[in-house]
């Protein structure tokens, strides 16, 4: 889709077990910066995911839990602010006292919100979910509204999307085979949902004023990544690769102080649309 | 110093009790972006500071125990590189039930080291503190050197300076007026010591390699801020005032994925001084 910039590709191990593969492109004709990790580590469950992981029980787990965790994150940033940022994703976790879940989702962030667009990327999580359980959708449509909110801004990163955490046969009464189609149908969703993003903006003309906003927003996208991301925050307190764990950076931002965007401009429009609970679907 | 752009200035109130005076100042001749925020708080025990201020003492304390919270914070970004960017915080905390203390600091960031300028710096700390308790400018010194240390990149934010946390009369066996005293001292010695710093290297050359490199320093910046600096992080959790919390961030950063600065270049000079423990004061 780039056509320009080229992935370059990192084949990293994790000392107690397991490893992953980083790529990254910059510098593209549509993409400014982005980001494929994919990672699948294993080895002595690490202490500081005993609480997370286990809860109340973790004090009864046994000294030679074993874990294993395998995933795949997406980050795009692009040159062009009429494009959206996109996020993917998608990760299963498993621990060997038989416990195991899937985690995921995926969640536009526009510089500038174009409704029929954002209603297009909806629809068609929409359809991922509802092929698989009639309340997929509801329910993680408003868990990412929940997740991806920037409580110091009061304001969601971005148009949301479709968020879960934790999915086991228990809380959905489906079994690991099924959550599996679900989580790969959700990944083979992501290239179309993203290309037709790109299609539809990639040619839309911009200039300063534009990419001012654009980097006023990345600073939001800095922000929330680093304060809220639980993946992120984790990460970077355990000692994870920090580069890839940074892959979902953008290539710049800026902060001024105070900046409120003129009443009635575009920019205060995309502003209005940082919200939980807008029913896209239906626009 | 300035001598072009102006501060500007917000007088806020905290709903609870009290408030505080923001100014800032942007886009200046030395200046790129800087905030002196004041602010003096007061009323009930907030349930967040409770754990952190009282420790295992936490579930006896009373319910009606109140709080006076009162500190200056600077933090300044230039415009040219060669001149660092520099912080400083000194405040006083006191509790209902008798307790009290003072913490602070000043820590220097330069985006090029320049050794006679950060010794310059740090004999001026040592001075303040000298002037004090003879074991003062050592603890404090390597009290800097851990707090400013940014675990997930293995390096300190800058070249450090002092900082320090709770030093009350039974910590130092020294009183209020002695500890308040030294802190007034500190506050004093932050323009001279950065005039100096500023008069030194205001006027030298610099061009887009400089410029690109300070992006990324500042991008440093920003994630020491935001993922390990415990005043930025209570802030934003506890809903505190944002545009005056997040005045510390650079006016703009850049992220490159793995970037590494050239073998032998001022800016792996630089880079390789950003660790703890250098005898500055001796260099």
């Amino acid at each position: 889709m780039d056509g320009l910039a080229q992935f370059e590709e990192e084949i990293w191990t994790r000392e107690a077990g397991g490893g992953g593969r980083t790529r990254v492109i910059q510098n593209g004709r549509v993409l400014a910066k982005g980001g494929v990790n994919f990672s699948a580590v294993e080895g002595p469950m690490p202490a500081e995911l005993m609480k997370t992981s286990l809860g109340t029980e973790a004090e009864y787990a046994p000294s030679d839990l074993q874990f294993y965790a395998t995933g795949v994150s997406i980050v795009l940033h692009t040159n062009n602010p009429m494009v959206p940022i996109i996020h993917m994703n998608i990760r299963y976790f498993e621990m060997s006292n038989g416990k195991w879940w899937f985690g995921g989702g995926i969640d536009l962030t526009p510089h500038y919100v174009i409704p029929a667009l954002v209603k297009d990327f909806h629809l068609r999580m929409k359809a991922v979910c509802d092929s698989f359980h009639a309340n997929f959708h509801t329910r993680f449509k408003a868990w990412c509204d929940e997740y991806f909110f920037i409580k110091h801004r009061h304001e969601t990163r971005g148009v949301g999307g479709i968020f879960f955490d934790r999915l086991d046969e228990a809380s959905e009464g489906m079994s690991k085979e099924q959550l599996l189609a679900f989580i790969i149908a959700l990944g083979d969703a992501f290239v179309p949902a993203y290309n037709y993003q790109v299609a539809q903006t990639q040619d839309l003309p911009y200039g300063e004023r534009e990419l001012h906003w654009q980097a006023l927003r990345r600073s939001r996208y800095v922000e929330f990544n680093l304060v809220w991301d639980r993946g992120t925050k984790f990460g970077l307190q355990t000692d994870g690769r920090t580069e890839s764990i940074l892959m979902s950076m953008p290539p710049s931002a800026i902060w001024e102080y105070n900046y409120q965007p003129e009443v009635g401009s575009p920019e205060a429009e995309t502003q209005a649309w940082l919200r939980k609970g807008v029913d896209w679907v239906n626009y």
